[in-house]
């Protein structure tokens, strides 16, 4: 077992504890402890540990990504790659993954600064889990990664076909803040461009008259609601 | 075999010609050879083909930033996840795979109109080298995609220590452009926040005193980095 591990692991039960509970999350009997320890430490752990989960993440992300884009690639073979792009974007979204990780209950096995109020508010849970993604796949490689993702993480938190249906949401949501906050929202188009042959948008979204964000797609209601999208994240507004 | 291959494929030879050529690119097998024939298919294409090569390339996309991103993660163990982010941006940035997929030839694959000048100049073989990953992918499983990316193509075309030497190339290339056409380019801290206890910095790139584009980092040298690339890849300057 690596060194780091003696630093911040009290007993083997504690090492057992946690072995019951990732088999529990997982569907499978983790194999190599330390790369989930590593999952569960937050930077503001005060643990004197080498490593925190930022590096996980990272690999998590990615596989999550190509994952869910797979799923999504066969589940309809008939979209296009502006509707697989937008169904993804809203289920690996951070908001998103959040609130899967906080109904999985991983919230109970990171180590993070438990006084600092604002962390709670914070993406830290999405982030976990991300990381626990990269953990698997260092551990029991990619069969097992995606193994998780579609049979637990999909199966048993995402509403496919209700995501689906709830194509307009971050338009209206945006709209919706614009009036609770007393501030005017526009949608304007700030181009257009050839790229590859396809017709590129950019769409921009203007609150007082003043540009806040912009996103590009394949047609201007995509780049519409990937900016509405973008705004909400950037606001701290929770996108369902 | 599918219907759609026999509206646009003309004798079985041709199929035996695509398929010694993939051996010859892949390092191994096709199985089952329609899913080449629609990743090679441009929608510039006049061929009567039901699909184009546009959904695969969102699938190949999302397999090439995973398994670059593993491939990073792995040879870079003491480097934090900005880095490993900036590195794989560069590999697979729009420009780099369509001088990879030139290097590979992969242009003599790709049914498109040749007629149409601008195509040549944009970046579709890049994006039909995307698209062939995702075939690979269907066709034969994520191991065989993991093998075509690392003994292949970062293998024989990516050279890793250079591109990590060449860490501020996107700032100074930047640089570069506004010189030769005659504009004033400058950098500015946009933004600060706090997002899951880090802090992230959004920094804009003014050109002649205009906002043209903005990115964010953990840092604002990564920041800016970003959005010098970005730039440049709106500017339609090749980024090597």
């Amino acid at each position: 077992m690596a060194i780091g591990t003696h630093i911040f692991r009290n007993s083997s039960s504690d090492d057992k504890e946690l072995k019951k509970a990732l088999k529990n999350l997982l569907g499978f009997a983790p194999k190599h402890l330390p790369f989930y320890i590593i999952a569960f430490t937050h930077r503001s752990s005060n643990e004197q540990l080498e490593s925190n989960n930022e590096r996980l993440e990272f690999l998590g992300d990615a596989f999550i990504g190509s994952i869910v884009g797979a799923y999504l690639f066969k589940k309809y073979p008939n979209k296009d790659e502006g509707f697989l792009t937008e169904m993804r974007s809203k289920i690996v979204s951070r908001q998103s993954l959040n609130e899967i990780a906080l109904k999985m209950g991983i919230q109970k096995l990171i180590r993070f600064n438990k006084h600092d109020k604002m962390l709670r508010r914070s993406n830290i849970f999405g982030n976990s889990l991300e990381a626990l993604v990269g953990a698997i796949y260092l551990d029991r490689g990619f069969d097992k990664t995606e193994q998780f993702i579609l049979k637990n993480l999909l199966y048993n938190y995402v509403d496919i076909d209700d995501l689906e249906a709830t194509d307009f949401n971050f338009k209206n949501k945006l709209y919706n803040w614009a009036q609770v906050n007393n501030k005017v929202v526009d949608f304007i188009t700030l181009g257009e461009s050839n790229e590859a042959g396809r017709r590129v948008f950019t769409v921009g979204i203007e609150v007082d008259g003043e540009l806040f964000i912009k996103a590009t797609g394949y047609n201007k209601k995509q780049a519409g609601q990937t900016a509405a999208q973008k705004a909400l994240e950037q606001l701290g507004e929770v996108v369902e």
